[in-house]
């Protein structure tokens, strides 16, 4: 059953999550102001619990639950931000998260998700096989299938920290979400157009995992196959919930080159001494680009996250 | 001639600072608390302007100036984060600020101050040199000099910070600075005494510039000779204002090892996506060493800076 999310429900998921969740600080910095000649205001999920955004999504999805569904627990795939989010999640109910993540996963991530107390099962690095585990966890356990971001409560949840920006900022006129399953996209245009209609809601894609891009263009989804960016967190397609919520509520889509975001994360790190991980530089290399005119607009933006490995930064 | 700063001076500092430093955030993160088991607030002056409490204390000094005082401008001698802070208050007085600088400083130190507007003479690398250099300047065009530490509205403005985090937090049992020259310590403990007497202001030095700890060991200031230290915010000796006021409300100097700074600091980057340098890794390093106990208490830390070379990295 697939239940499209709305405003309500995102003032629900505000709620709901509110004893778990930071609300992140809005923060500003002059010297990105004068460079991208905008009034940026960075709404700062890196800052929020595991580092990201996500961590609203999955909240929201684990306390929504029924007490006979969440003893059953949670699962889903994932080995990025959601996973480490709907472990700690979990925990924080005291139910089980079984994360499923290929067995080549990088070590730190597969750490991260242990720390927070999730139930890992490896499988092969493919979706078939990814597919298949899944499955048989979800009818060995009876556990929710939390998907990362096509999932009316995960979207109602990440549309939560849009909420917080404008509660924050009223007079915004343009509000800019990075694209990658469309999560996040889509609960702010959700959040903005509930609060502040007028706000003008855009995505910013990697150049080189331009599938939302290439999906709006067409007017239905088009997979991401393989994509070779940086901002790994970016890398998947678009779902059947979020895709309709981009196509209805997105402004546009303007993509952005794999050395704008490096330079973006660099000037954010120099500067505002926030670390910021490559998915969330690409709105910021967005804003230097100046493929569209935001002069003298107050834009925000959502930063959301900061996981990077210190051992491997990018320059 | 010397003027005694004191709470009121904190108070006209708060007010005068307003409109040009961002009243920074408070955060706080639970893998933190957990590890040091106490329930930790870290005032982040790392995201101040310049990346620097130092912003506070001279902005400060530049705006108390009078107009014709102000015009022949401001002076200092150094090579950190006190020059670019003065540099840029005075841009923003529309006033000059001559920074004396020794010749080896790094090209990034240099870069920084001529950004925000500053104007640099070189020196010789020793003490004699940057004193004859500085007088001269002063002599020449009648500018005001700004000490780094040891002059009453840097101490009230460095103040400021702890004003904050005691109004955003009243109930702290402790509040940790980290200490150099002790401007930010004694305007630490100004603050703390006049806002809420109790709370407890405890510094943090690295023991390889332990020269505050035997400061106050000895009763009389002990200078800082060529310490070698990570923490190179922390490397200058007491003054003659900031000692007597550490001596009469800090409760104690601890010292933390260079290993426990690194740990720290790499600990603050990785787990709350907050850039800090080392200096202010040194009072985490502190709550980690666990050498005093502070287990379940509030415990405010200002968290300094977060200026460092992303180049060279201490990992």
């Amino acid at each position: 059953m697939i239940i499209n999310p709305d405003f309500s429900q995102i003032l629900q998921a505000a709620e709901r999550i509110k004893p778990y969740a930071h609300r992140t600080p809005v923060l500003t910095s002059e010297s990105l102001n004068r460079l991208t000649e905008a009034r940026v205001m960075m709404k700062c999920e890196n800052l929020q619990k595991v580092g990201a955004f996500k961590f609203r999504g999955a909240t929201n999805a684990v306390f929504a639950l029924s007490e006979s569904e969440a003893a059953r627990g949670v699962a889903t795939h994932s080995s990025g931000n959601h996973a480490q989010a709907l472990a700690l999640a979990a925990r924080l109910r005291g139910i089980p998260a079984y994360i499923v993540m290929p067995d080549n996963a990088p070590a730190v991530k597969k750490a991260a998700v242990r720390d927070y107390g999730g139930r890992i099962t490896y499988c092969e690095p493919n979706q078939a096989a990814r597919k298949t585990t899944l499955n048989r966890i979800l009818k060995e356990t009876g556990a929710t299938f939390v998907h990362p971001y096509d999932h009316a409560l995960v979207i109602a949840g990440q549309g939560t920290a849009a909420l917080e920006l404008l509660e924050d900022h009223p007079d915004l006129d343009v509000i800019i979400a990075p694209i990658g399953g469309g999560g996040l996209l889509s609960g702010t245009a959700l959040a903005a157009n509930g609060i502040s209609p007028g706000v003008r809601v855009i995505g910013a894609e990697p150049e080189m995992a331009d599938d939302a891009y290439r999906s709006m263009q067409q007017g239905s989804i088009v997979p991401s196959l393989n994509p070779q960016t940086i901002a790994d967190g970016l890398l998947t397609s678009l779902g059947e919930l979020t895709f309709p919520l981009i196509r209805d509520y997105i402004e546009q889509i303007v993509t952005v080159s794999e050395q704008s975001i490096v330079e973006a994360m660099r000037f954010i790190w120099e500067r505002t001494k926030l670390i910021i991980e490559p998915s969330a530089a690409v709105p910021i290399g967005l804003l230097f680009a100046k493929k569209i005119n935001l002069s003298g607009l107050k834009v925000g933006v959502i930063i959301s996250g900061g996981n990077v490995d210190l051992d491997r930064l990018p320059w």
